[in-house]
């Protein structure tokens, strides 16, 4: 199984990413490091990309438990080193499930399956970052 | 330091992410896996955070040393373990650099400063994946 992404300079310090799958993002650095803040860090794609692999999984095994949901939005902040190169060192993830009569159960077990078994981003992120997480169900 | 990022569910496996400095990407699964293709899988959110960090450090330092370059093209290719989790075991970078009579010995030397000194994205990764590198300059 693999990867991959080609990164294109488009002027200053932007770039821009298309993925293997055909779908691509701008990335640029913060006027204050040279670039033109029109698009987002590099280091940003870490914390959306731990947010969005763990709420496929949680949405998928809610939905197989028959769980009424009508939102999961995920919360994420990253800690980096103060010092060069800023390597990442904490992650926190938070998710908020809303829904009707959904079982703090089926949430628990379905956010176990993602930080245990399924979540490739926490996986690899892991090595280098303590991830913490926690889950808020919102009944309506 | 730190960054941050607020990802909503959107339907189906579809999730929408939105960074801290206020940039958005829309994230999906494939098909096959219940998803409907209609943006990047979060993992290779990975593959375009390491070509766009490194690319942008090594495009600065080359304008620095004022090398002319007309472009920079990423390519990355990373290793999932078949297993799950799936996670992220090796990732490969090529930066080819594209100008007039750039030297070699600067492009080495802004591989070196990125891959040894500033990449956060290389940093944080090579703590789970075996990280491999090579440049390619095409002078015209």
């Amino acid at each position: 199984m693999s990867v991959t992404a080609t990164v294109k300079w488009t002027g200053g310090l932007q770039f821009v990413g298309e993925s293997g799958t055909g779908h691509a993002i701008v990335l640029d650095a913060a006027p204050e490091d040279g670039g033109t803040n029109m698009g987002m860090r590099p280091m940003e794609l870490l914390a959306v990309a731990i947010g969005s692999c763990s709420g496929m999984d949680i949405v998928s095994v809610l939905r197989k438990k028959r769980q009424k949901i009508s939102d999961c939005t995920v919360h994420v902040s990253g800690e980096l080193e103060p010092d060069y190169p800023h390597r990442c060192v904490s992650m926190d993830i938070e998710w908020v499930i809303t829904g009707e009569r959904v079982s703090e159960e089926a949430v628990k077990h379905a956010v176990e399956l993602s930080m245990e078994k399924y979540c490739s981003v926490k996986a690899t992120l892991e090595h280098s970052a303590k991830i913490s997480f926690r889950y808020r169900i919102v009944n309506q």
